[in-house]
């Protein structure tokens, strides 16, 4: 946050900062959803709606799901106010003052907060390059201890982009003891490059519980929007739980949704998700070649997380010199962890390729600066 | 929600069912708001905004409280996602596992739910028609301990409709200790009688922390939108909270919200305020006359809590028999805590008079039936 304050201080000095730091889509929201927001507008469609989310948006979640060869009814599907609407109906489930929450570090830096807020905590499970930034069973199995409750894993993660293999997903659900949760984060499901391994956890096995939101391949951030795909014996608590913390999810971005899997909207992800792909492997190639090493290629998502350690300076400083002295804004790995958090900056490729190649070449002059000095 | 469930059952057999249970106005959205909507739509204004909502949205609620006589800086004021997500930043900003939270007996139902949310628990205390339903000091000091953090009252209360005093707001303020907060849920603000005591607890005292929605007297329910108004020592922490655990308010809703205060809507909210007081004054006229005596008339909001004991039955066997062998829903004392809950019925005025009347008339039947019984 002081680094988007100091960025937007920056610009309100005449600077032209490239924001690589935004983990928002750049696209407007496609043409379908905004159509059938005014049309809800129109018909006064804003009271409340049932908690677990309008009976039509639950089906057509299942069927989203069903598409791609899983099974889900619509019964399991509960509509959230966005992925942290649904994390905090999971937290609350779930959890219980004292118990421990598994988390990956690097991971998403909210996942703490929302484990605290229930009273809980998290163990970090470090991840590094060498396994693509996933654990391993073995790794979990390092930190398990008796307060564990469950673990949150994020694929594609978050900052770093890579999926969990198929195989270390298989082994996950196969060995992580029988009363453990296991929430598998695919907010970032859909924006993933040609030939995913799979496209959901749930093709794998039918274990993990699933985070959704309708932010990030659907592009719809601010309609505040998400959902959980359970288990059919967490439905009822949840529900119990939604109505009573939530009330409902936001009527009109709930009908807008809907339109959200029409074929025009549909083909219009599919367009951005290829845009997404190109422009990541663009930056990926340049920051590679720059020995700014990006040594886990991600699998989706828009994020890169490249080791910075051949510049010469600790993660945080290059993060802070490159705003400075180049106007590049960038996360620093500190923001996602503890583990390895000086050698690794996030960028996030959420503008176009003429700001990816603007981008790549400060980052060239960036470099020979910083390892001069 | 079993009553709603068998209501509906009854609808389905063709039966008309009379709602008295619903807590959701039943007018349409001012045409202003809807408006502000469908620009926000075409202008492309969907993506997240800032955690504590759109500037100048804070700038208009402070403004609403400038022209209420009372001193508020958009600072101080969070917009959040339904007042539900400002109740749930405020338990996880002002209660720990283990603390206590003291509610009103009767209350609103999801209150503990938030407290059991963050690991704490609710303190009930009972209020009775002698003091309004509304606490006095004397009730919570009886009641404090060690572990009480605090307070949560509301002014209108649901399910009573009834405001604390302001004699006895300013002994609450006085009174309780320096280091115990105080909330005061003004979700029914301004649907309110012709001449309220005041208009909202901060113009007695600046010492209450203000949940506020956008939900009852603006009518935007499905809109999920609502605010804090805080002391300045609080929004820092409740920033970080909102930040990590909504990312922002739904944002058409606040571009939306921004016009609830154009004069238009004003007006329209305003017009909406005095049919829902002639309502509820029709109906408690009717309950009074027919000995289900309404203790204490509301000073607010659109509810009547009815004392049905004349009909010589407990409350929860009244409101089923209504339910079945009068077709009228409404609420029973059970659902808002322990004390004399088997005395009373909660009639909400989200009807119009024509309704009523016809409940008043199948009411009239009922007790002699009950009563002969």
């Amino acid at each position: 946050m002081e680094l988007l304050e100091r960025a937007h201080e920056l610009e309100a000095q005449g600077f032209d900062v490239l924001h690589m730091e935004v983990g928002e889509p750049d696209f407007p929201v496609a043409a379908p959803i905004i159509e059938a927001a005014k049309v809800a507008l129109q018909r006064g469609l804003t009271q409340y709606t049932s908690a677990t989310g309008l009976p039509e948006l639950r089906s057509a979640v299942a069927d989203y799901y069903n598409k791609l060869g899983v099974k889900v009814r619509a019964e399991q599907v509960v509509i959230t106010s966005g992925a942290s609407g649904g994390l905090m109906l999971l937290a609350a489930a779930l959890l219980n003052p004292g118990d421990l929450l598994q988390v990956t570090d690097p991971g998403y830096p909210c996942n703490d907060v929302f484990a605290e807020a229930v009273g809980a905590s998290v163990v970090r499970v470090p991840v590094s390059a060498q396994t693509a930034f996933q654990p391993t069973l073995k790794d979990l199995q390092a930190r398990w201890s008796e307060k564990v409750r469950g673990v949150l894993l994020a694929s594609p993660a978050n900052p770093t982009g890579t999926m969990i293999a198929r195989s270390a997903m298989e082994e996950l659900c196969a060995g992580l003891p029988d009363d453990a949760f296991l929430i598998v984060d695919e907010i970032y499901q859909g924006l993933v490059g040609e030939q995913p391994e799979y496209r959901t956890a749930l093709s794998v096995s039918s274990r993990p519980i699933i985070l959704q939101s309708f932010s990030k391949y659907f592009g719809m951030t601010g309609w505040r929007l998400g959902w959980l795909v359970l288990p059919d014996e967490l439905v009822d608590g949840v529900r119990r739980l939604a109505q009573n913390l939530f009330i409902c999810p936001p009527t009109v971005s709930q009908y807008a949704a809907l339109a959200a899997f029409s074929p025009g909207a549909m083909e219009e992800h599919e367009r951005r998700r290829r845009i997404f792909r190109e422009r990541t492997l663009r930056l990926a190639e340049g920051l590679n070649a720059l020995g700014l090493t990006v040594p886990a290629l991600p699998d989706g998502a828009f994020y890169l997380y490249s080791d910075v350690s051949a510049a010469g300076l600790p993660a945080s400083a290059f993060s802070r010199r490159l705003l400075e002295e180049f106007h590049i804004a960038a996360t620093p790995g500190l923001d996602f962890g503890e583990y390895q958090n000086e050698r690794f900056v996030r960028f996030a490729c959420t503008v176009d390729l003429g700001v990816i190649d603007e981008v790549l070449s400060r980052l060239k002059a960036a470099v020979s600066r910083f390892q001069a000095s």
